[in-house]
């Protein structure tokens, strides 16, 4: 283990990503998520995906020089065209407007096609909440969940985010939760190992549930809740694939792998102005809400915050993780 | 078993809530709901439910004379205080300066506090779908949900609906779903009869899992998918609740009973315009995921819509409800 300060991480980062044919802008707001996650404890949307990202920028799942295009449709609404470049640097374009169209309409949204896999969903809604708004972000992903009952993939594990401001330029809570009981990659990981997964995570091509692994990943993922994860994981989609005009999960390509090139999913945020809707009692009715948790469970996106906190000093990067860093950026001694 | 026409319970529902003390717009948006519920066949949103909103007039949980007032705090924003009346009335009034706001402005919302249980959702959400507008709504509950792991509830069964418009002026599907795994109504019911519930639906005071439906009365409701169900209610409590300025779960008044006054729970309504989003894909994309459905399982709002279609000859409604309708409205023989 060695520790890194979140600055040499995000540098590390970006250095590779460019090296692998991102251009700055690009490559700065995709390391800049990726340090993030490492600071907020989320390994997975971490470092742990900067070999995958560079190999899709040389395979051209993703297009490292893609150029974003912000358009105004209407007075509320923001559209970003991510031209196939990585999601990061369209969402970085997008929400300054996103904001300031929610500071005068009351309520603002940001449509973003032609993207990609936006790592965690509710680092985006955080930066919203920051600015004193409700954040509310839906990301779509390719088809790995059925509809309830049936066999064949339809939607993708379809996170959505809700970040709610704390009214100091912080969030007092971050949901960020997927249709899915479990993450994809949950299942990829026993199946490479060649150990069983836990009943009720997935079910095989026959729609049956298996605590097979590998049969799992031949079949599709189980909704949390049964037919009402199918329900969140279609709210998801519509809002990021119909909305925005984006690729439906059902014809993205892969979001692992080299085939199929880019993905082309979407994303949809919602910002709203808590003071143009409620009359000046948001405040205190956030803290009644927030109270009913204390002494009861965790609210959620505590131990984002608590990772944060502790990783201030510094973040442990596993040996070989800083290896592979170095040798994509290409600073390897 | 009787046939009534849809215009006829529509009639006799006004007239027994204006005979309860509710003025002609109260009385007449409710009771357009009731009807409608009934055609598609929510009987528990429907007549089921008239004695206890007539009952609420009485005893004040709902004021009868109420005003809802509209303002316009910004240019995309629509807000209505309710005055404690029926939250039909409120949305009615709303519903129509959210549907302009979002057209022009390419999405709008609608904040709605001082209000009361709003029956079936998906009803007024609808109503958004069917201008060709994607409708989101949220509407929050006294609390019965605690949160994962605790004891205490702190959130309502909280549902959200979502009606995508299928460009002719009608909905495609509806999603209507709560947070927790059944309604609480269920268990009611069981209690009532002296039977178990089935293991999954509640939880004892004590936190536990239970089978025994009065203890699950004292104890609280299981969210569907665990932790990610109370994700699910603490979404719509930040709209519903915080957003809208209404009052949250934990110290809303019971939806039952005659004690406690005026609930004065809230409702909030997103319409969006997929012309503004989506660059003209939204119908085409639509269409690729309502077929992924196909064969597979029926999409959300299925059987609601069977069962108007059914029900254009008439509503079947059973002897003793008549009965009661009638006596309520003061038609009786």
């Amino acid at each position: 283990m060695t520790r890194l300060a979140q600055a040499r991480i995000e540098t590390l980062a970006r250095e590779a990503l460019m090296r692998h044919g991102a251009c700055e802008d690009q490559a700065g707001a995709l390391a800049a998520g990726i340090a993030a996650a490492e600071r907020d404890g989320l390994k997975s949307h971490g470092l742990m995906y900067l070999p995958t990202y560079c190999e899709h920028l040389t395979c051209g799942k993703v297009l490292g020089q893609a150029e974003p295009r912000l358009s105004r449709p209407a007075a509320a609404v923001v559209a970003v065209d991510a031209a196939n470049g990585f999601a990061h640097a369209a969402i970085a374009l997008g929400l300054p407007a996103l904001i300031e169209a929610a500071r005068s309409q009351g309520v603002a949204a940001l449509s973003i096609r032609n993207s990609y896999n936006c790592g965690a969903l509710g680092y985006h809604t955080e930066r919203i909440a920051r600015d004193g708004l409700v954040g509310l972000g839906f990301t779509n992903a390719p088809a790995s969940i059925a509809p309830w009952g049936g066999r064949k993939a339809a939607l993708g594990t379809n996170p959505w985010s809700l970040a709610v401001p704390d009214g100091q330029c912080g969030a007092r809570f971050v949901i960020d939760q997927s249709a899915s009981v479990v993450a994809k990659s949950e299942v990829m990981k026993r199946a490479r190992a060649g150990e069983p997964i836990p009943p009720g995570w997935a079910f095989d091509a026959t729609g049956e549930t298996t605590t097979d692994a590998a049969e799992a990943l031949k079949g599709t993922m189980a909704p949390a809740g049964g037919y009402k994860g199918v329900g969140s994981a279609l709210l998801v989609e519509i809002f990021a694939a119909c909305l925005t005009g984006a690729n439906p999960g059902l014809v993205a390509s892969p979001f692992s792998g080299t085939a199929g090139g880019p993905p082309g999913t979407g994303q949809f945020f919602l910002a709203v102005s808590p003071d143009a809707t409620s009359a000046g009692a948001f405040a205190g009715n956030l803290e009644t809400v927030a109270g009913a948790f204390a002494g009861e469970a965790r609210l959620p996106g505590t131990r984002r915050f608590g990772a944060r906190e502790q990783n201030g000093q510094g973040i442990e990067v596993a040996a070989e993780t800083l290896t592979t860093l170095e040798k994509l950026a290409g600073t390897a001694a």
